[in-house]
């Protein structure tokens, strides 16, 4: 790389951050990069510090000593975090969502690429401080909330297959019983998909009594690995506490009411917004 | 916001370009989120053009006049997306990849945010002139790809079911041929997931025949919707010609030859990288 004015090289670095969640970078690596000594660089990223902090883009950590350098964390301050869900929460309340059953149709929020941004910022800031290997979740439409998590995050995802396709190789295969209709199902794994010992991250869209997840937890075990966390986007408040099979979970939404006659439903914001 | 000095500023805008792709953002707009005034604001921008241009980040495009403003589209310099194949290549050519009837697993590859970060924006380098509405794939491999692309096009996706869900209200479902192996199956997209007339950039992991796009493209057709655009990651070269059901495509890496007793196979850069 050429070298850079100070004022492009703050953007240039502003990018390369941002391009980088979770990954350390070494001051050695920087000044490198732009042919500028290590004191400039620090003042750099004392700038691009400040703004990330102040602005609630994210945290930029440093890390003294010889393998030391600078990582970015993708964060969302919890008032900004709060404004995005009351108003997802309204949309989620919108009629013409209510499914027969009591489902929401939720899917077309689930194919936007910002408001999945914001989400998977979120769950970032939930799970910063775990130590995690890898984002699980099954298909299909928990997949675009686990990668929205996995890019800020920077973490591979596993998906749990609900068949057990050629193209994955051999499988494990575990049957489950959905905790809210009883309903016994099967979930598989490829082998290869998941090392051993691995610390996951399961993320899903909805859980009602938590029977899918306690599926994966299932799979986990038949693979030694172990639950590293559970993030779902809307949890449903209409399960008996006796049918919950899952207490040690983070939810962004609580849907607290659902009148199949009228269509009226209460979306609250989830367990991530509650203050102790 | 408070107002920034010019160096916080340009770190600031950096980073809401980057997360607004593909969005028309004012002068006016800037001006007032900053402060500033707008020539400052232009020279800000002219920096951050002129980095994003000179690194293969994207193109900083301006529109002029009353309704005019800037606009970040993600992009990829031929060259870099070149050498990413290439070493996409190499991976996908590992032994170990190569399961029975010929498939390649690579499903952990499509589990790596960085690398799909990369193909979305390979993917937004080759359709950024179309006129797109929305995104289409079909569960589940093509999921990733199709929410990376997303994300550098802003645009909204929509997931091809291979059942019809509950939770997805009524759908339309159609019957497609597989190419390679015959077999007939079905898919189903929800009937509010699509609206009429829409534009739709088709893409996938993986073509054989390319049966499976083109029980996409009937789909769409029930939809009165048209095809903008056909993107998969890999093609498999070894399908006869009178077996192809598709000429108009943009394929990433193409699979030339798989020999199942050596498991030793041939991935070569795809159409997306010849040049005429």
């Amino acid at each position: 790389m050429k070298k850079l004015k100070r004022s492009a090289r703050l953007v240039e670095m502003t990018q390369y951050l941002l391009s980088r969640p979770h990954t350390l970078i070494s001051l050695t690596a920087f000044a490198d990069r732009y042919q500028s000594a290590k004191s400039s660089i620090s003042e750099d990223l004392a700038i691009i510090k400040e703004v990330f902090e102040e602005e609630g883009i994210g945290e930029l950590n440093t890390l003294a000593g010889a393998a030391g350098g600078v990582k970015f964390a993708p964060k969302m301050h919890a008032s900004d975090a709060l404004d995005i869900m009351n108003n997802i929460c309204r949309q989620l309340e919108q009629p013409e969502r209510v499914l027969p059953g009591g489902y929401l149709y939720m899917t077309d929020m689930l194919g936007q690429p910002e408001l999945l941004a914001d989400i998977g910022r979120m769950f970032a800031t939930a799970f910063a401080a775990r130590k995690i290997d890898v984002i699980m979740t099954v298909e299909t439409k928990g997949i675009p909330l686990a990668y929205a998590t996995a890019a800020c995050l920077n973490l591979p995802v596993v998906i749990v297959r609900r068949d057990n396709k050629v193209t994955e190789g051999s499988a494990v295969s575990i049957n489950y019983v959905s905790g809210s209709n009883k309903r016994i199902q099967t979930m598989s794994l490829a082998r290869r998909a998941l090392k051993e010992q691995s610390r996951v991250l399961i993320i899903d869209d909805f859980m009602k009594a938590g029977g899918t997840i306690q599926g994966m937890m299932d799979l986990l075990f038949e693979f030694k690995a172990t639950v590293a966390g559970v993030g779902v986007f809307v949890e449903s408040g209409e399960v008996e506490l006796e049918e919950r099979l899952l207490e040690d979970y983070v939810s962004l939404a609580k849907l607290t009411a659902v009148d199949l006659k009228t269509k009226q439903t209460t979306v609250i914001p989830g367990n991530y917004f509650r203050t102790e």
